[in-house]
């Protein structure tokens, strides 16, 4: 078997049929990662998740990562790390991204109820909002079999 | 469904069972995630790899984090992050360490094949040679469904 880097054609392919990856962030050198759910267009990733520790960090630190595979077998796989900037939506200046954001996760409902759900034990809070965030695509990397 | 904070014993249950997991590291704080091979015992996780970034980077950088789940559907799922220092074993010094992680390790050898092919394609070197490394774990998280 014999790998090959991925072209950024591929990469941004493979990010925009994932549903879910997971986000990498970083306090004091610190990583920490996350299984989250998401939604890609060409220079975008968005991401559904409650207040908690990542968005703290992310909030200190925008520099993220989020790492996608494809795995159809041991022989026959492909891994995409994307790099990029984190940034919020708050309403109402992004209004327009946050309905557009909400369009591409429209099918992953049930991951949204996860993660508020996750929160509401968390905080006993049944009041808590979902907020979506945006990675800003800088570059992408990946490998995968031939 | 209801989601709950998993107690340590329940994450090294977890991290003992994974073969996979996504090795996040970090260097100017930019983070970093690469899937790998492991093995867990009760305080360290055994990696396998080539050299490569995720290598300098640890070296520059011990403090990493590495995270495993179990996803059986949708309301039935499980995530844990171990956070730990890096820490190389090579020989002789880690001899006796470096065959603990060699059995350890025995069952997953396509991964070691993929990493090693990698490495060969990456740098045209044939003779390049596979190198272990520990995560000695400091802490673990976990949530997971009820």
């Amino acid at each position: 078997m014999e790998m090959k880097e991925l072209s950024p054609k591929e990469c941004h392919a493979i990010l925009q049929r994932a549903e879910t990856g997971r986000l990498g962030c970083s306090f004091e050198n610190q990583p920490y990662i996350v299984p989250v759910s998401i939604a890609c267009d060409d220079d975008s990733i968005y991401v559904f998740a409650t207040f908690g520790q990542k968005i703290k960090w992310m909030r200190a630190n925008p520099k993220v990562c989020l790492q996608v595979d494809e795995i159809k077998d041991h022989s026959r796989w492909s891994s995409v790390v994307a790099y990029g900037r984190y940034q919020e939506l708050p309403e109402p200046q992004f209004k327009q991204q946050r309905e557009h954001a909400r369009k591409l996760l429209q099918q992953r409902h049930d991951w949204w109820l996860n993660a508020v759900a996750e929160r509401r034990i968390a905080t006993k809070d049944v009041s808590v909002e979902p907020m979506f965030f945006r990675i800003q695509i800088d570059s992408v990397t990946g490998l995968g079999t031939e």
